[in-house]
Parts: structure tokens; C-alpha cells; sequence
């Protein structure tokens, strides 16, 4: 049996095992939260953040003499260990508790005045060198330091999803540029509408896609400005004169971007609207994934008895368990179930932002979770999107012009040419003796049937309003 | 009995009464969408809007010569007369309805008509003169104009939420120059913490106002960016050489701001994620206001029996039906309820914007719907928030000081001036001999009774890390 | 000029015109409350509930002696005549308070009692005789009888919607026969998979249908549970022995069903989970006619250049303002659009009824406007889709089985006759030539060509599985 | 580095570790959908479902002589030992993916194969013997049973959340009678109102939490109404007669409750309503959870600086991280957050319940895991609600007797005794005179200071109308 010591705070106290890093709050939290079984360490980046903040505040503390160079470099050290996930096994609180991230807070604060006992050569447990409360923690609170750290790891996945997305975009790019000459049937309410362009809806998909990730990039930035240096409300209380501005500067190294305090003290302390308003945009880029997707869905219908057809997504997989040859649009659904996702992270994300009371706001921690779950579902489904459909999907040209001459496209093509009432009576009469339009066009000398494809195209690609 | 006359489509024809100005697809609007109850006309700015797209279109086609003078100006005069309200009794379709916008379209087009044939002289049903979709429709589809329209509207509207917003900031800016110097207790998980001002939450309030106004200010903007000339599908088919140029000069005349068509037209007519964005910011507007609204119901909490009432909001109604002498926090109330509206709205929005479906979004009636009833609740509890509740509300200065007293904050305001040891030996004793803390920290010579006030200050006021 | 009169409560006092019925509670309200501009009239069944809770109660203090016979009668009179609509100009509050109701109990209150008062002679504002607290308010608080009015509006209405969706379902029963021989195509994913019958589908639709309008009827119930009684927070202070009893008693007649208190009476006080449930319910419904709906659009999609095509909904309108013989599938969209906004309303719904908060909720009129709108919306999105839709949509026989046959359907539906090794081996073959797979099928003798059909058939209607 | 085998399907071949227990199905889907790094084995109960029913297959098979006992036998004993979790670390398919669950059946059925060639001494890889899907997936669909499958394990873990909300309310039953005579003030809108005990308040936790649980059990039910049988669309084509019969009376056993198939196989294939009602339960549930849970945050809030503080809640950890003493409500802080999360969770499952498409719902794999994520979370939070917070939780009764006493409430309290005027005249004096109503009314014989208790009382307990 491994050997236990024993910590104590003003409740009471509680035995651990001897080695491990966490102390005594961090078992309480254990106890009190057994909520999601997953740990603060499995939350891509945000120990690393917190570790990043430790640090910050330890140089910064050294710097104006509240804490001394050992105790500095020991935690400095501590937390370059976490950083780099040495530690994880240690990081244990659950990434859903209540305590508004008092235990998260304390439970980096005790591994890294652990792992500073340690470097001094003391067992677990003996926080006479490094404090969790006094030397870790000196001049911050949960309340600063969780906002702090949950926006710098949000930051640091919301990067990749917005470059992501801009791939994407691209990747629509090319095909727009591919498909600029192949003619299609637009289609509004999935009945026939008008001639146009293939390329001309991958250019659609394009711009709203550039659009989102601008938007997701403009956000970003606005995670680097934090309540750090607020201490438990705003006002500071406890830390020393020249901190806050000593934190930010070695903060700023650290994360590698300049992170600024809010202008506001504040305002800071009690709001996250910024999350919110991160969390929508990732709501209303996933919508726009799932519009997209479900599109294609659409197009690429078939094979072979009914459907539209006029695309080919590659095939990923086979399709059924039990019918041979099917192939499904697996990554299009995909795409599609991982917007669902993340509109429900929405949901929940919204109401912990609209729950802060009075000074802060306790539900970083859930705001965290879900917010990161959403944009790594967002980046993976649309890096799958580009890599594993849209970059190798192909036009169906024959049956997209034979869909094309199927329908009454051409008759309102012909409309501006012809006017409205030669081309209506055609129509008429074609519908009368159950031809096609374009055999009745043609023999009435409305157009000849090599004249069809340019009409199309002009019609598509030549809006007279456009070149006014 | 009133007359009747007879209006034919290419389903049938329709009998109604003589003298009304819309035409048979009305009627079989009235027929197909008996939803809301609600006609086009009570959806604020939206019919104007339209009828300026009306006009605009009229104009463009005038001057490149698709429309002759006589009846581009009857088109001008009747949209003019409809802008200004006056034929509101005939625009009856449903602000619920299944047509993607071609029954509110057609609706206008044919009050349009039909006024133009009563300018002429000539009876309604008459569209020799002006046809509603030969003339009043020319060069322009339901896919391009209703969503033109529908942004146009929301524009009109939002402008005035965002100053709403703006106002209530300032109210509270006010408030927090007024109260400066009031001192209060903040407080985390509705639990005692440190000491702060009351201006510090206040100027939190305004700042987060402050940004939702800004930000609502600059979606605002993206409002006029508009996918008109785009006709059915983007493509502009049916509209002549120049209209598109033509239309916008006269629409930004008409709308007072340039108008711009969207970069890229199928983008434009695919995506509303304009909306979705906007409709987000409402959301996390309205709950920013919860949250404070919130507050203010927490903070003036009493008046006798418990609660913290450090702060008095106006009395603006009696609050009871049988209880002598309440009153109620009914406006920050109204706040919230308002709020729940507008997250609903906001679910609703962003479902129907998600599920655009090839080259166009069907919903923009239900969007712009929801959209107008989310700012209108929001500028409407902005202004009764500001009006009838922030700028009487005062301070309880004496109350919130004996509350301060009351609390441990004034312990773990010393610990920076005297350490945490001789604090939190001092916070035992008192606590042992069931004592005030003040009293004990007095006696122990920690510090001078007369003394406490400008600690708490000290506390709340120059955070030193704040001056560092 | 018309005459004013001056009422006044403890606050001050308040001009109003001299005939108007209400007092200065209401205008106080209307000053404080601009926020929908609809009033508590315009909300279907609400007024009409309230009158019959005053009057239940004005009955039950008559019998227990707490009443004079005369201010009794003279209230049920009143009461009667707004039951039946007769003064809803003078009940004026906006639907959307902060009072948690008092508002519009007041209102109520102060028409009745002005009512009484003209009915004996005396003008408004004279309440001597009978007075809106003292009398017809009399052993009844806002936060027991709005709960309860409220409830009974919703009773009301929702007893349509429930038929509504219940004749919905037998719409798709007759279709179910009607279709019982009609072989198409199943779908998965919209890639081909299997032969069905197209009376399978909608026996599917009816099953859903029919199960939500169960469960609706079910809530609907539990509607008529209400905390009548309880006055300010449960306990019933402020009513007079027997009071409750005989109120319950008189409210069944006048309601004419069983309406009862709740079993525990501050249960009954603090929580709104049936309205949450039922608006759940609601959205589950709109969610599976959302389906349903989609489904059509799907399955009626061309006409002419691809899409299934296999029904063909009704022609109910003209489909566009330009492309001539457009006809789109308007009703299922607008029960899509319906379905969105029911969504949006049950997120409104479901915050408000989250946030009860100690002995009340104060949020039934948001909760009564938004579940109202809800089940009028059901009720009238399923009254069109069943006949202005369902009923009359038929099938492409010929299209479907076109389709069937063009597909790998026969395939899969051969394998458990014929084994899988021949047919893949055919399936291949037929992909190699180009082929169909029913020539090459037919040449290489696995089956007749005048056998197909009850190959086909005998795969979609006689599952060996279901005969075991 | 470990030897390699080679797989091969319609669309090519794959490499994989010559040991792993799946096949190139498996692979296919690792590489189209790395989504969230969790795969179906983490999914509470899932696979172990999944195995129930591939067990119940083969032995339905056996017993009507499609699969040899040998097979038959091979494939049971594998499904026993993925039942019993042995083989997880092969169950590797992501729980999100975009086929339908196609990828997590194919997983399945490869596991089983791979085990009972391992059982025949054959290597994995070699399908002679048991192939995935000839004889794992003999008579089964992906589409009937996944569904089947993710019914089961819902089924699996809700019935723990039904209990631990019943012990929930038998928590607060014992609170109830516990505190059946500790008067307090009951607070409408945070605002003094009338005399009500601490039991009352309990009860009607009880009575709500109560309920919630009856319907979950109730719905909970309804899980073992499954579609297995149907395979792709309902129809059930490719299982053998006496399939379906047999395989619902095995499955009832494995299961042990009995297991039944829906009256309509078409509903049971399209409808996923009961997951999307199951949701909406939960969040009804969690959101009367927030509510309470609220309520004790207002209702111990304190503790020296203001607040209501009439109850603790246990110290369950130290609150702060700088601030000493400070004890916060983290547990039901904790309860709040959860009930985010499942709120969230439920906005997904309602889109992703609604999204059925024909014949199918492709996204059961998103709806289980954010159903078993929200009834986990439920559970949890209703137990660490009851553990640590509800079953030790005191009142503060003296505190409440001073709020009460300090209030209103007694004035309202005296009325029905003494009438509305008296009563009225001594408020306004008492605030006239800055003194205790109390004082003044004992002053003026109102009342006796020893009856102010039995008043409080009788006006709490003894409602008059409720002994009517």
C-alpha cells in the first residue's frame, strides 16, 4: 500500500497520498464535484494557461520584490512543467464544478508549489518554501486568474478553427474557378428556377465561409484582453503596486501576442460577453457549414432513381451494412451533426454568459469546455469538409445539362430576348402536346437547337443588370 | 353589398371586392397562410422599405429606358403614397407565410398596380396601364427584393436600439460618477468578499452597454449591403443593362445611406448570416441587460427583512394587489422577461437562417419578423430601464456601510497592510468570543476605529497594483 | 376636450379620462410598460380567464358570506360582460409586463369594479361600492390567479391544436391507404437504398402525428391543476374559511371541466413544469412536422430538371413573381417557418420557467404569450397542411417507379431470394457494360422481366421478418 | 514494429495492425472522422448495447436455422466479451460521425468477426468463418440497429437519474418535515411579503423534483419500444422469417425488461420524438434543479454583510483562494452549471431529432451521446445535491424570526384579524415614527408582543380557505 500524508485547512482535514501534487483543496473538489469524469487536464490548453499566468505573476511578484528570487525561480520552473504536460496526472479537479474555478485555481496552485517543495528537496505536503495561497498565488484570485487563462486557451484553439475555415473558403475557391463554365439548374424551393453557373454557388460558399473565419479571426484577438491584475472584484485588493503592469508585460512574452487588461477593471470582472459573442459566431459558422453541406447533400442525390445528381462526392466509405454499392455523403452529415453540436454549445454557453452576478461570473469553467468543444468540432469538421469531400468532388456536366434542358430554365432564359408572351404561348403548347419546350421552340423558330448552350450560358453568365 | 370583380392566374380565377387594391395572388395568400393574423403592413418599416425598392427599381428602369415616363411615375407616386402608409388596409398577407416572400412581393406589386390604374382612371384589376409584374416587378425577383426590403427595415429600426443602449450606458455613467464615493460590499456567490464602490459596478454596467451598442452600431451597417439586381438566383436575369447600377443610385437616394450590392451576388442571395450575427448580438445585448437587471434586483433585495437593499429603485408602481406598502422591482423585471424574449427570438432566427437551401433563404419574413420584434423589446426595455428605473435609483449610503461593517471584507482589507497572520489571528478571536471583528481588531491596536472608513477606501480605491 | 377624473394610490396620483374603466394602476402600467404594444385583450382566451376567476370567486365570497349579495351580482355582471369580449378597448396592459402579473390583475380588477360602479349608477373612479382590491380582488393575490387565468387560457386553446394534428394524422391515414400499393423508392441519406411503399411513409407521418397530439391531450389536463387558493405565496392568507373550496367548485362550472388545486399548494405556487413540458411538446410536434413537411418538399422536388418527383403536391398559388409555371411546395414551408418560430418560443419559455425564484415565478404572461403563440401557430400550420396540402397531394405512380427500377433497389431486394455472390456478380456486370441491372439481370436469367414488380413488391410489403 | 495485415472493400484496400480486432470499415471511418477523440466504447452503456442486440441476432438466427450453431455460438460468446468491456480498446470509431452510425455497426460487427476467428484459431482478418456482415449483421441494418442500440443504453442510464431525483425529494420530504414550524418570510420579486415555514418552501421542491422523476421513469419505459427488425427502411427486408419475433424475445432477455418493436416499423425507422421528449424532460428537470438550487444560494446568502441568510448550507470546501473564511454555495453553484450543459444538450438533440430525412434520422449517434451526457449530469448533480448540500443543510431560525419580524409580513399577517384600516393607520405611523411596526402595534393593543409568534404562525399554517 502506497503511504498517505495529511493536509489540513480550516474545516478539518483530509489524507492523501503521499506523492501526489495536488493538496488538500484540490481532494475536496474531488469529492465535492464527480461530475463529468473528465479532469481541467484533458480541456485542450487551459492548464497550460494557467500555468502561463502562474509564471507571469511569479516573474512579475520577483520583479517588485514581493517574492523572493528561490521562490520565484522554483515556481517559475514548477510551472514550465505543467506547461509542458508533465503533470497532468495531477490536474485533477473536473472540468464541471461550482465553486466559479476556486478548485481549478487551487489545484494548479498546489501542484506547483509541490513540484517547488520538491525542487527544494521536501516532500509533498510541506508548503513552508512555496505556499499554494501565499507564493503561487500572491496578488491573484480565482476570480482574475480563471477568466484570464480560459480566454488565453480558448485563443489558442480558436487560431487553428479560423484558419480551418479559411482553407475551406479556398478550397471552394478552386472549385468555383473549375465550375466557372459548368451550366446548372438553379433551383429555389427545390423546383426548377433559372440557368446558372456550378462555380457561381461554390462562389457563394466561398464568400460566407471568408466571412465567418474574418469574423472568428477579429474575435480572437479580443481574447487577449483579460481581467488579469483585478484580484477578487476588480479593485486589486491584495496585489502589490506595480504588478499588474509588471504581470502584463511578462504575460504578454509568455503567450507570444501583447494580452492587455480591460479598460474597465470592472467590466472585466463581471463579463463574458466576449465568449458569447464568440460562441454565436461559431453557432452561425457551423449554420453556415450545415447550409453548405446540406447542399451538397442535395446535389450529389442519386444515383441512379431520382435525385439531382449534378455533383459527385468522393466515396470515403462504403456506404450500408447490408446494400451493396451505396455510398453515402458521410462527410457533408458529419458536418452537419458537428452544427448541431455546437448550436447546443451555444445554448449552454449563452446562459452561463448571462448569469453573472454582481461582480463576476462562476461558470468560466462550463463557458470554457463547451466554447472549446465547439471550435475543435468546427476546425475538424471543416478541415474533413475540404480534405475529404470538397477538394476531390466532381461535377456530373452531362446530367447537370440534361437536368438543365429538362426543365423551364430555358423558357425564362429566353424571355428577356423573346419577350414574355411568344416564349408563355411555346410553353403552352408544349405542355399541350407533352413535348419538350425546346423540340416546340425550335420548330416554332424561337431559337436553333445549337443556339441552346449559349443562351444558357448568356443567361447564367452575362446578366445584362451586371454589366450596367 | 359591395361589388365584385374577377382576377385570373394560371390556376384559376378568384372573385373579390371591386375596389380593393391588391390582386388575386393575394387572395390566394389570405387563402394558403392564415398563420399570425398579422398582415405585412404591422411589421414595422417593412412595407416602406418596400415600397422605396419599388420605387427605386421604377426609376432605374425609367432611365434606361424599360419603363415609359408615364408609367415609372405612376409606379413613383403610387410607392410614395404606400410608403407613407396610406394604403396599410391593403396589404393583408400574412407576416407568417410559406412563399419564400413572392405573396408579400406580389401583394405590393399589385397595390402598386392597382393604385397606378386608379391615377389613371382606370378600375382596380385594370393592369393594362401598369402590370404588377410586367411593370412594377420589372427587373427584379422576390429572391432579390424581399430580403433588400427586409434589411432595409431592420436598418431603419436597429438604429434607434443602438441608441438606446448608448442611452442607458450613459444613465449609468451618471450614475457611476454619482456614487464615486459609496462605499459597498462586493460580493461573490451572494457571499461576503471585499470592499469596492459603488461607481466600480456601475462603470462595469456601462462599459458592457457601451460595447453591445457598438457593436450593434457596426452590424447595423453591414444591414446595407444588399443583394438586389440578382433577380431569381443571383444571376440578375431579367433585368436590363444598367438597372443594377441604376437601382442602388436611387435606392441610397431614397434610403438616405448608400446602398451597396453585396461583392459577391451569391453570397448574397444564399446567406443571411448577417442577420444570424445580428440577431446574436441582440441575444447577448439582452443578456447583458438580464444580468444587470438581475443585479439591481439583488441589490435593493429587502426593504425589512433580510436582503441587502443597499441601493433603492424608484417606485413606479404599487407592487402588491393585496399587500400594503410594496413595491416591486418591476422594471429591471420587465428587463428580464424582455430578455427571454429576445434568446427566443434569437433560436428562432438563427434555425430559419441556418436553413438556407441552394441558392436562396425561404425565411426571411420570419427572420425579419423576430428580428424587429427582438430590437423593438430591446430599445423599448432599454429606455424604460434608463428612464423609469437608472436615473432615480440612489444609494442606501448608510445601509451599505453598515453591511460593509457587518462583513469580513475590512479583515481581508488589512491583510495587505498588516499581514495575513495578526488578520487571521484577529478574525479567530473574534469569531471565539462571538465579537465584531472591528471591536477586537480595535482593541488589538490593528487599527484606529476612526480609521476604518479610509481603509475600506484605501481597499477599494487604490488597488496598488493599480498604480503600478 | 374629454373630461378627466383623478384617482390616487400611495404613491400619488394620476389623470385619467373620465369614462375610461380602468384606474391608475393601469396607467401607471401603461407608463411603465411600452413594450409590445399588444394588450392583454389581444391575447387569445387570457381576459376571458381572468373574468371567470373573478367570478368564480366573487361566487364562492358570496356563499361563504365574505360578499354582499349585491357587490356580488354587480361583479359577476361585469364579469360576464368582459368574458364576452365587451370591453376589451379598457384592458390595456401590454402583454409583456415586470410586475409578474399585478398589472394586468389590476387592470382587470379596476374594469370590473368600474363596471359594478356603473351598473349602480356612479361614475368611474367611484369605488365605494365596489372596490377593485377589497372586493373583487377579495381573497385572491396576483400570484395565485394570473397562474391560474393563464392556465385556463392555454387550456382553452390547446384543445384545437390537439384536434388539429389529430386530424392531421387522419389525412395521413387516408393517404396510407390510398397509397397501400404505390412501390417507390426508400431513401437513405438521399442515395438510393431499398423498395418501399409510399403508404409506408406516411403511415410513419400519421403514427408521429398522432402520438404528439396524444401527448398533448394529455397535458392539456394537467392544465386545469392550478394554485387558485394560495393568494400571495401558497399559504392563502387573505381568504376566508371555505373560500377555497367553494372557488374550485364554481370555477368547473364556469370552465365546464374538473379544475383542481394542486396537491401541494406552494408547489403549485412556485413552478411553471407543466407549461415547460407543454411547450416542449409543442416543439417536439412543430419539430416532426418540420420533418414531415421537409420530406414532401424532398419528395414533390422538380419538375422537370431532376429532383424525386414521386407526389405532386396541390397548385395552391402561383410560385414566382418571374419565372412563368413556377409552382412551389408553399404550405410545407410555411410549416417549416412555423416550426422555427415554435422553437424560438419554447427557448423563451423554457429560460422563463427556469427562473422561478422563491415562493412565485413572475413570468407567466411572457410564458402565456409565447405558449399561445405557439399553439395557435401549431393548430393553424397543421389545419393547411392537411387541407390545403395532404389531402389533395397525389402520386407520380409512373415517376416512382421509374425511379425504383432505374435504382440498385432491385438488387438488394433480390439478394435474399437469389443469394448474394449472383447478384454482386450482375451488379458488377451491369456497372462494367453500362447496363441496366435489370436487363442484364433478366438476360442472365435470375429473373423475369414481368416479375419485377412483385419482386419489388414483395420486398417492401412482405418482410419475411414481419411474418416470423 | 508490429506486423501489418492487409483488408480489402469495394473502394480498395487498407493496411492495418495485423493484431487489431477491427477491419477496414473501422479504418475508413478513423481516417473520414477524427472529431472529438472519444470513441463509441466511452459511450456509457453503448457498446454494450450494441453487443446485447448483435447477441440477440445470432441467437434469433440460430433458432430459425439462417446461421449454423457453430457461428451462431462463436459470435455470442464475442458479444459477451464486448458486453463485458474486455474488447474497448478496439471499439474505436469516433461517438460523431456523419454515416448514420454505419461506421459504429461496421465496427462492431468487425470486433465480433475478428473475435470468433481468434476463438477459431483463425487470424484476424480471415472472415471465412463469421463475416461482419454476412453473419454479425445477418438480418440487421445499421438503421434499425443503432437506433435499437442507443434506445437501450439511454434506457440504461436514465433509470439511475429517475432514482437519484426521487432521493432528491425524499431529501427535501425530510427537510420538509424537519422545518415544519421555522417561520420565515416569504419574498416575492426579492421583496418582503408574508409569513410563510421553511417546510412549505421544501415541500414544494419535493413535489416538483418528484414529478420530473415519474416522468423520466415514465419515459424511460417508453425506451424499450425499439425499431430492430426493420433493417434499412422498416420494411425488414433481408431478415428471415420468424427473424423479428425471435430477436425481441431474446433481446427481452438479455435486457431483462421486455423489449418490444413499435406498432408501426415505419414511425419506429423515421421518429426519434422520444429521444427529443426524453431531452426536453431534462431539461425541465435541470432547469427546476437551477431553480432550486438558486433559491438556497438567495436563501443563505450572508453571511455578515447583508443577505437573507435564513439557511446554511454545509461547508463543503474553502471558498477563496485569498479571501479567509469565505464559504460558498459551490454545490448548488454546481447543480446551476450542469444545468447548462443539459440545457445545451437538449437544444442539439431537438435539432438533430428533428433532421430525420425520409426513411431514416442519421444523427442517433449525436442524440445518444448528448442524452447520456445530460442524464449523467443529471444524476450527478442531483446526488452531490443531496449528499453535500440538501441533507445537511440547517436553518438559521432565529435569523429568519428577526427578518420576519423586521418585515411587513406582520402587518399583512394581521389583517384578516383585525381589518384592512387599523392595520394600515399603524404602518403609517410606524414609518411616520422611524419605529418597529411591532412596537407601535402593541402600543396601540393590537396585538400582545407574546401572540406576535402564534400570529406569524396561524397566518403560515392555518390559512382559512384551506380548511374550507
Amino acid at each position: 500500500m502506497s503511504q498517505m500524508r495529511i493536509e489540513k485547512d480550516s474545516l478539518g482535514q483530509r489524507e492523501l497520498p503521499a506523492d501526489v501534487l495536488y493538496g488538500i483543496n484540490t481532494v475536496r473538489a474531488l469529492e465535492n464535484f464527480p461530475l463529468t469524469g473528465r479532469t481541467i487536464a484533458t480541456l485542450p490548453g487551459f492548464v497550460a494557461a494557467m500555468a502561463m499566468v502562474k509564471e507571469a505573476a511569479a516573474r512579475a511578484n520577483r520583479e517588485i520584490g514581493a517574492l523572493s528570487t528561490d521562490r520565484a525561480e522554483a515556481i517559475i520552473k514548477a510551472c514550465r512543467e505543467i506547461h509542458a504536460g508533465k503533470h497532468d496526472a495531477h490536474l485533477v479537479v473536473d472540468v464541471l464544478e461550482g465553486s466559479g474555478g476556486t478548485s481549478c485555481n487551487m489545484n494548479v496552485n498546489e501542484v506547483v508549489a509541490n513540484l517547488a517543495a520538491r525542487l527544494a528537496g521536501k516532500p509533498a505536503g510541506d508548503y513552508a518554501f512555496v505556499h499554494p495561497n501565499e507564493h503561487v498565488n500572491l496578488g491573484q484570485s480565482t476570480n482574475d486568474v480563471v477568466p484570464t487563462a480560459m480566454k488565453l486557451a480558448v485563443f489558442r484553439v480558436l487560431e487553428g478553427a479560423s484558419l480551418a475555415l479559411m482553407g475551406l473558403a479556398d478550397g471552394f475557391s478552386e472549385k468555383k474557378k473549375e465550375h466557372a463554365e459548368t451550366l446548372r439548374l438553379g433551383r429555389t424551393c427545390l423546383q426548377d428556377a433559372v440557368p446558372m453557373l456550378l462555380g457561381q454557388t461554390f462562389g457563394g460558399y466561398q464568400a460566407v465561409i471568408q466571412r465567418h473565419a474574418k469574423h472568428l479571426e477579429d474575435l480572437c484577438r479580443r481574447l487577449l484582453t483579460v481581467p488579469l491584475g483585478g484580484t477578487a472584484v476588480g479593485t486589486g485588493l491584495n496585489s502589490r503596486p506595480g504588478y499588474k503592469q509588471a504581470v502584463f508585460r511578462h504575460l504578454s512574452v509568455l503567450v507570444g501576442h501583447e494580452v492587455k487588461p480591460t479598460a474597465d477593471a470592472f467590466d472585466g470582472m463581471q463579463n463574458l460577453d466576449t465568449c458569447a459573442r464568440l460562441s454565436a459566431e461559431l453557432r452561425n459558422s457551423a449554420n453556415s457549414l450545415w447550409k453548405i453541406a446540406n447542399d451538397l447533400i442535395v446535389l450529389s442525390s442519386g444515383p441512379g432513381g431520382g435525385g439531382i445528381g449534378e455533383i459527385a462526392l468522393p466515396a470515403v466509405q462504403v456506404g450500408s451494412s447490408i446494400m451493396p454499392g451505396k455510398v453515402n455523403p458521410v462527410i457533408p452529415m458529419a458536418v452537419c451533426q458537428a452544427a448541431f453540436a455546437i448550436c447546443g454549445n451555444d445554448a449552454a454557453i449563452a446562459m452561463a454568459c448571462q448569469q453573472g452576478l454582481l461582480e463576476i461570473n462562476h461558470y468560466e469553467l462550463l463557458i470554457a469546455d463547451r466554447l472549446i468543444d465547439s471550435i475543435t468540432l468546427l476546425q475538424r469538421s471543416a478541415t474533413i469538409f475540404l480534405e475529404r469531400c470538397v477538394r476531390s468532388l466532381t461535377a456530373n456536366e452531362e446530367r447537370s445539362w440534361q437536368n438543365l434542358l429538362a426543365s423551364s430554365a430555358l423558357a425564362t432564359a429566353l424571355v428577356p430576348e423573346l419577350g414574355y408572351a411568344p416564349v408563355a404561348s411555346t410553353v403552352r403548347a408544349a405542355l399541350d402536346e407533352h413535348r419538350p419546350f425546346l423540340d416546340v421552340a425550335v420548330e416554332r423558330g424561337l431559337l436553333r437547337r445549337e443556339d441552346v448552350r449559349s443562351a444558357m450560358r448568356r443567361a447564367a453568365v452575362e446578366p445584362p443588370g451586371a454589366s450596367g
